[in-house]
């Protein structure tokens, strides 16, 4: 097997002289992506209810696509026959991958593991399947993603210590079989760090990891129950330890709070179904905090949701028009809402950037923490 | 009261030399119409999953918005306190209103016809309405539509011949009403043709919606059910004797061939759900019929809905994606669907227009059929 060529290159830009948080670039096969950066979750290969067109417009960089979703649903052999995932959805920019592993742990009715792998049940149609970590690199090949992710186990909060460390220790010899597995030159492959909240075992599995080597790190199963003071403890134990020159990624992270202290920690990029998940359910986010769109005091405004917002819906439509679409479940909704959040996220990322830049990270951090007030609400999880 | 001036002409450029087609252009407050035209259907401010930006794109000249249901919400004095529709849904173009008849015959749970009005339920919360022709005129002006329809009794197939004559004679007295109630000089006002399918009863109802005076002239209770031979019938019986300086409007139809025998037989509007609403249930318009996209021959299938086909969907995606989301559930599906739907009825009328003004429509005509072959599908009805 020859030497792999990767595509991928990761500039560190600068590392800010008052906390962790860094400006990076990261060159892909499908373009340049500016770190900090925020991914929308295209779970079955659609960011819900937006266009390719309309992401491009949101300037987004980076899309993320459901392994398990799309391997049982249109199946990775089919995408592959369509010329990879990037052609079947029509998005020319970057996609990352995730591996499957926390969608067979969250969304399968049944799930076995053995050190060979994982049984599972569909959610879809019941039916049986078993996952290698050789198989998730295999699909993620198939499906052609510029970043594909080790297959891991997602473990849950609270964790016992010792199921913690077995599972770790599993998934990094998960991890070791998908590096020698992986075989496209044009796709990085990120190994992910498990360990729970547990801060020596965090640390143990991330040396072993950058023993095998990756093109980039991870930092996996938070936000899965934890109090936030203790992800963030975890978040701040672990990040200085992880290598500077590779992308780290947070995974399935979170509010517009976390995100910003996901940057003060260190990590470089987010992905979350938040933006998407909360808009159809009619929540917006804003400077001040967020707001129900359903609620009755929206009926007559005439507002934007957010005045000043630069996004298509609030260049358009009124409160009062996207809380009628919202409770008469007009399709439309759906997607003013999703475009709102999205560049709310998207816009919050290129805030944090400038900042960065400009070595205003700490005041521009606290004045977003007096402009949001407590607001902060919604589910999360990591698949849209 | 003062005269009214009202803003919309019509203008009738042709007349077909082989049949009752006709050329035509209406000027209203918001635009100018091609005749024949086809008006997608917004029944409750929005054109179920598309954008005012994409109607525009697809060059759509003309929406419908259902009074029935925006009475019901988001209200019609609210829409009024926008700004009127136009405002409330950021569509800069024309709007029809229907004058809520229709639905109310159709949707409420319960309705009891008085010669004052109609008193019903409400299909979303079970709340009692009484609707006069002066109330469903007030509420399309508070709407500010460009053209407001009379308030009707739109009657089932099969129908009595005596029921028919007590219904259309109620009609007319209530277009009188209308008529006398209605003040808006930039909003034009329609009577609506009723009589079953008893050619005398439709005749009659005519010259009495003439000699009230209307802008322009609506068939009503058309594709309720009776065969299309006797829709056919009661078409080319009669639309001649309309006047045809007024332009004529056939309500809530139909499939592509409806629509070209509708043209033939002199109509110059036509509304109808047919396009969107079977969009979102998967069934695509080709010129060679139709396609049920969730048919599993799709899935592998490179090709876009139809080959040569310049709408938005079919310029970026294949029948295999088309088929993954619709599978899937995805609201990309809904959006992409219709957009190609209500490209293929614009075009056919773009068309049907083209070939009237080269003289060329009886060929086209038979073209049209002959590579439609025998497609023609799916539900229709007034709301979408």
């Amino acid at each position: 097997m020859g030497r792999k060529v990767i595509l991928m290159k990761f500039k560190l830009l600068k590392t800010d002289s008052g906390c962790g948080a860094r400006r990076g670039r990261l060159e892909t096969a499908h373009g340049v992506i500016e770190t900090p950066m925020f991914m929308p979750v295209g779970t079955q290969g659609s960011v819900k209810s937006v266009s390719p067109d309309e992401l491009e417009a949101l300037d987004t960089r980076i899309i993320l696509g459901n392994t398990y979703h799309l391997y049982l649903r249109p199946g990775a052999e089919r995408i592959e026959r369509f010329g990879g995932l990037h052609r079947f959805i029509h998005w020319d920019r970057a996609i990352l991958t995730d591996s499957g592993g926390y969608q067979v742990f969250s969304l399968a009715p049944m799930r076995k593991i053995e050190e060979q792998g994982v049984h599972f049940q569909s959610h879809i149609d019941g039916s049986r399947h078993f996952i290698r970590p050789e198989d998730a690199v295999r699909i993620q090949q198939q499906l052609g993603s510029d970043i594909a992710m080790c297959f891991d186990e997602c473990t849950p909060y609270p964790i016992s210590r010792d199921y913690a460390e077995a599972s770790a220790e599993r998934t990094v010899r998960w991890a070791q079989r998908c590096k020698a597995a992986h075989q496209r030159t044009d796709q990085a492959l990120f190994g992910i760090v498990q360990g729970g909240v547990f801060p020596e075992l965090r640390r143990r599995c991330l040396e072993q990891l950058q023993a095998i080597g990756f093109d980039g790190y991870a930092v996996g199963s938070l936000a899965v129950g934890e109090p936030k003071a203790e992800m963030l403890r975890v978040l701040n134990q672990l990040v200085p330890a992880m290598p500077a020159a590779a992308p780290r990624y947070l995974m399935g992270v979170g509010t517009p709070e976390d995100l910003v202290a996901g940057v003060a920690a260190g990590i470089d990029l987010f992905d979350c179904v938040m933006p998407t998940r909360n808009a159809r359910n009619g929540m917006l986010f804003t400077a001040a905090g967020h707001l129900q769109i359903k609620n009755r005091c929206h009926a007559d405004d005439p507002r934007p949701i957010e005045e000043g917002c630069t996004c298509y819906t609030c260049a358009r439509f009124s409160r009062g028009y996207l809380r009628h679409l919202f409770m008469a479940r007009e399709l439309l909704a759906y997607r003013l809402n999703t475009l709102h959040n999205l560049h709310y996220y998207l816009n919050l990322m290129g805030d944090i950037r400038a900042a960065l830049d400009q070595d205003q990270f700490a005041d521009w951090t606290r004045e977003f923490h007096a402009r949001r007030g407590s607001g902060d609400g919604g589910e999360q999880g990591a698949a849209s």
